[in-house]
Formats: C-alpha cells, structure tokens, sequence
C-alpha cells in the first residue's frame, strides 16, 4: 500500500534546512506495510500544495502534509487543503475551549489569527496535539486517508500514534516483516561483496545498506505476500547467514548505536574505559557521553592535541615524539597505557593520526592512524588507512577504537 | 526565476536516508538568484520519475535531477528521461573512450551495464565528472534547462560549476543580494523580538532566522527588482542595524562556523586555550579540532567525566566537590585554572553540568551548566540553564563556552 509525504515551508527550500520530519514518519508507516513511494517538499504557496495534494491523493491511499498550520500569515496548509477539496471549514467549539484554556493558562491573550487554528474542513477529525497550540486533521477523500500534521518534530512525533490507529481503522493493513545488522571496521564493498552472493537467493527480501563513515547498517524488509510464517522464517535465515558470514564485526541486531553497544558490554562486565585522543580530539568521549549513564563505564580522558600534552598528562616519552613522530605505533601504545595507568580504568584506549586535509606525507599520508588498546595483560596497537574527508577519518577512527574495544570487552 | 530539484533513489524513502545535495544545489542556484520552488524524492522508478520531470518542466526554466545515473539495473534516470522527452539514446564516442581508459586505469573489465553510462539523449551535452564514471547531462526542452547529475556528493559538487555556467550562458539571470548574521548564546524568541521591529521596515527583504542548538544564522535575501545598487544600500543599512542591535552575540557575517572564529582569533592573537569538559564529554574539544590546523592554538584538555579525573588530572580539591558537588561554581572554577596550569595554555575553559535526561533534582535541575574560563588575571564562572534534550543542553554548553571565548579574547 502506497504512501506519500508532502513537507510544506519555504524554510525547507532555503540552503540550510531539510525536512527530517519524513525519516520519524516513513518509520512509522513501515511498522505496518505503507511504503513511501515519493515525497514532495513545497514553499507556503496555495498553487504547490495544491498541486502536490492533487497528485498524491489519485495516487496513494494514505497521505500526509508536515506544517503549514500555525498562526501566522504564512500557514495555510489548513486553507489550501479545505479549498483544493471543496470543503468548507468551520469553528470547532471543543477546539476553541482547548486554545482558550491553553492561552489563559499561558497569561496570553487569544487573537483571531490563533482561533484560525480551532477551525476544522467539513467532515475532518481533529486529532489532539499534546505539545502545541495547531491540532492535527484526519479526512478521509475518495479511497485516501489525508492527515495534516504540525512541523516541529515535538508536536508531530507523539501524534504518530492516532495516525497509526486511524490506518490500522481504515485501511486492511499488513504486518510488516524486517531484520537488520548493524556493521562496524568493515567498507562497503566488503560487505557488499561478502552479502552479494547470499541475498541474491531470498527474491522476496529487498536488501538496503545504509552507510555512514565507520558504520553500515544492512536492512532487510520482506517485499512479497504477508505470510508471516514464511516471512519471519526467511528473513531470519537470512540475517543468520549474514551475521555468520560477517563475524564479529555485527554489533547488533537491534536499533541501536554501536555507543551503546559499548556501554551496555562495559557495565555488563562491570568495567571501566578511558579514552586518550589526538587528531580525534575529544570525538571518541563524546560519543561514549552520548549515552546517558555513561560515568558508570566512561571515566574521561585526555585530549592530547599537542605533544607537550601527551608528555606532562600521559607520560609519552620525548624520545619516542622524536624518533617516530606523534602519529606511530609506540607514541598510540603509550598513550593507550598511560591513560589506563593515570585513571585506573580497565582499558585505556587511544587514538592519534592524521586527519588532514594537510599534514600528510608519503610515508604519513592523510588517514594514517594508530589505534592503541590496553588492558592490564596486553598492550596492543592496529594500524589503519582511512579514507575520506577530515570528518569521515575522524569518525572513522573513532567508531574503529570503539568496536575494537567491544570485541576484546567480549572475549576477554 | 524558478527552479525544481527532482532527487531519484528508493534508498531517500527508507526511514535513515535524506537527500543532502539539494541544499548544495539549493546555495549554488541561489547566487544567481534561481529559487527552489519544489522539491521531489521518488524512488528508482519509471512511473514517478516521469511524472515528478513532467511536472517540473511544466512550471520551471531550470530543473536538476540527482541519481540514478549509475552501472547498476535500478540506475534509470538517463533511460527515463530520454523516453518521457522523446530522445534517442545513442553511444558517444568520446564518453566510451573515457570510460575505456578509467577502466584500463583502474584494472578493471569495463561490461555492458557500464557502457550504458556513455550513452546520450539526442540533443544533450555530456557534463564531466572528474570523480567518477557516470558522466552528467544537460538538455534543452521547451523554455527549461534540464540537468541530470549523479548522485554521490563528492561527484556532484564540482559538477556544479558547469551546472552554473550553462545556465549563466543561456538565462538573463541576475546577480541574487543577500547578507546574513551568526549569533550565538542568545534564544530565538530574544533575537526575534530584538529583529522584529527593525526588519518590518524593510518589505523587499526576506529575513529567515535558522536555529541549531546554541546558534542561530539570520539569512537577509533581496526579493524586489534586482537593482544593485539599492539592494545592497538596504541590506547593508538591515545588517548593519540588526547587528547594532544584537551587540557582540554577533560573532561573523560570513559563512563560517563559530569553532572557526574562535581559531582565528586565538591566531590572530597569538594565544592558546586548553578545555576541561565534565558534562560535554569531548564536545568542546571535539568542535575545536574539527577546524584544519587548529594544533595551532588548541592544546587539548581533560575530559573529566569522574570526580577522581577532576582531582587527579586537574587539581580540583575534595572538599570543593563534596560540599558542592561536581556540578557547581567552585568546582568549574577550579577545573578551568587547573587545565590551564597543567597545560600552561593561555586559556582554560571548563564546562561542569547536568546534562539529563536523568540526575536532576530541584536544587540542580537538568540543563544547570556551570562554565569556568580562567586566564592569568582573572578566573570567573557562569551559571546557565540551558533548554532541551541531552544533545541539545551539550550543544548549548559547548557553543556558549566557546563564545565566551571568543568575546573575552577580543576585548582582552
């Protein structure tokens, strides 16, 4: 059953703003077998949503518009929609008492251009916005369901819910079926090359690879008639094959970062890391502080930007800065020890290369890093080449010291 | 003068996948004053190509679509267009030798599927594209020019530059006006109502306000009759007001990041800062170092996540976090002098707080952010209350840690 999505505001036409709303909404809408086929994004002009909800609606059977319905001048969604129908609207008196309510309790005084939003199109269902002033609308147009939905993501994601029931009413929808693994330290092509061969024999499973530096995320979602015995039961055999053939470099099955992966592992084994960073300068201890809860696992660290640094904090020899430069084995493996040895963290982890877009040379090229891991047996150090921009390395690196630590969390 | 961007790829419909180039697309047509009227995502399909490119000519003099250019079966782009336009497709010889010798390059066989991306519609020009095998194309149909550009940003961007001059050789396209301003440590509702007054004076410029945690970028464009020499006299006099207005929250009026002007200041300056980050957990240094050279006057820091970090690492004394806690004034004064004596940096700048979801309590709510800055004269600490999630109360700090910086460096 096919879906579309129509983001209105001229904000979302300028160089600095996209409309993420659509990713929250297309999660939704999967959970029970809507695909979006096509997304529109429009100015606040009549002539544009007019036509974009003129196309959609003879086309989908479930159509959603994200904004427009604010109080100002230039929020006409409610307007364009009730006029492209031939509805007209009218006051909703439980609408108003719930805007007088709010304003009074707000001490703010309630103005015409506020009770425009208390009107309804003919024939619509208002549906109740928790964090806001616009409520949304729900109609039902020839074989379409049309839902008008507020822009600021606070007020529209708790407002999925009444969307979904109002499908789920209406519409005979299916389950949906779909698996994921979520990959770290391996390239695209890697993966690509080492699932290629598997996935080629399930048809009826269509296989997208997300990536984003350091991290893939491979989805699975089952294309064919909802038998749910045969579905469930081929998309597991599938991931089962994958996750075999990928190894250990699957962190998780489940709708989740790799940051918390980590975290969860750490206080499961009830250990500790710190983290000592060069050219990633303080990236790795934000991704780790991402999570909430994380002083359970995380001490800190040190972000050693200069060799001084790596010195007077960490004890880093000047004859190693000298002999083999900051970017190198020995330099990354006593940063590894003497962040574990200062904090009295389990593991001490670091990180130092070059990150560029200047620096390199051809015996240090840009992307050259040194990952060092220590633990209170074992000192070690991988060295990687990684591709891509200052950011991409950078994350790259960060996200590979992270997994290496989850893997040796797990078998040691 | 209007433009559309039509974005083709099944994978921009998935719930973690959003097109990114228009925006790049977006600032490049906006310079020689082409709107973004419309935007489209449809998926690699025949159906929803055509319809969103019969559309979009209908209504535009320049449209771009983005992907499906590519060797792959699902890479339809090119066939569609030339059969919804009534174009041959035909060989190019020079495109196949191209491609003849990326391959032999590269060591790779060149097959059938990538023959296909040397193929051209009647009538078209082919555009290079220096990173890749898929060539670009420009078309002329009726009064619009038609451009089909691949897909990966690294492609596409310098791509642009021959987008540009096409169109600049066959449209009277005007030189577009704009300014714009950066503020930081001042919320949305103080800066509109600061703005408010003053801008309502100027009817021929549009004024957008884009907000991220911490920042905010007011974009002035001239919409009236481009005549130079007025639209720059009113919005230079805007700016110029607005700027007065906001005082020194204004740290650019240039396209670049706060972390930028921070290093180019301290360089400027000749002087260094190092940072002790509790609650930001390697934000701070993270956004310092994601400037090219920031080595220059960026130390490094603690990361003091634990209070046995902030006592050993930095010198902050037990009995100041035990009668005060770790999220307090002494405790950020003490960390901001103690990164900068361990560190002999110029500047110490510390950032102590409660960062939520969970932690907070009446006394220390979620969003309390104590910032210390320490330099050899003086030390002082700020107490905040920032809004929002997690990320954003981080982003805050960080951000607002970072501007004062900034506007104590200047008058220091």
């Amino acid at each position: 059953m096919r879906a579309e999505i129509i983001a209105v505001g001229t904000e979302l036409l300028t160089p600095s703003r996209l409309d993420t709303n659509s990713l929250f909404i297309t999660r939704r809408l999967n959970e029970c077998g809507l695909r979006v086929m096509r997304k529109f994004v429009v100015g606040d002009r009549q002539e544009e949503i007019r036509g974009a909800l003129e196309m959609a609606l003879q086309e989908s059977e479930v159509v959603l518009t994200i904004g427009g319905l604010g109080p100002t001048h230039d929020d006409i969604t409610r307007e364009v929609v009730s006029a492209a129908l031939g509805r007209d609207l009218a006051l909703d008196d439980a609408l108003v008492n719930g805007l007088k309510t709010r304003f009074r309790r707000a001490g703010y005084q309630l103005t015409d251009n506020n009770l425009r939003q208390a009107r309804v199109p003919e024939g619509a269902e208002p549906l109740v916005n928790p964090n806001g002033s616009a409520p949304g609308l729900f109609l039902k147009e020839g074989k379409a369901l049309l839902f008008l939905l507020p822009g600021p993501p606070r007020e529209l994601e708790p407002m999925m819910d009444q969307v979904m029931e109002c499908i789920r009413k209406h519409k005979q929808v299916s389950q949906t079926f779909h698996r994921r693994l979520k990959v770290a330290s391996q390239s695209e092509s890697v993966v690509d090359a080492a699932v290629g061969p598997i996935y080629k024999s399930y048809p009826q499973i269509e296989t997208t690879i997300l990536s984003s530096p350091g991290i893939l995320e491979l989805l699975f979602y089952w294309v064919g008639e909802a038998d749910q015995e045969m579905a469930e039961g081929q998309l597991e055999e599938l991931q089962s094959r994958l996750a075999d053939q990928l190894g250990d470099s699957v962190f998780t099955d489940q709708e989740e970062g790799l940051e918390e992966v980590v975290g969860r592992i750490l206080r499961e084994s009830g250990q500790s890391v710190a983290t000592a960073e060069s050219c990633t300068g303080g990236l790795m201890g934000k991704m780790l502080t991402d999570v909430p809860g994380s002083s359970e696992y995380y001490q800190g660290g040190v972000v050693c930007y200069s060799n001084s640094l790596k010195v007077d904090l960490l004890g880093v020899d000047r004859d190693s800065l000298e002999r083999h430069g900051a970017v190198s084995q020995p330099v990354a493996q006593q940063m590894a020890v003497g962040i574990r040895e200062s904090t009295g963290a389990d593991f001490g982890l670091s990180v130092t290369g070059i990150a560029g877009p200047d620096g390199g040379t051809s015996e240090k090229p840009v992307g050259l890093v040194f990952i060092g891991l220590s633990h209170d047996k074992d000192t070690q150090v991988q060295e990687e080449r990684f591709p891509g921009s200052r950011e991409a390395i950078r994350m790259r690196a960060s996200w590979h010291a992270l997994d290496w630590l989850r893997r040796t969390v797990l078998t040691s």
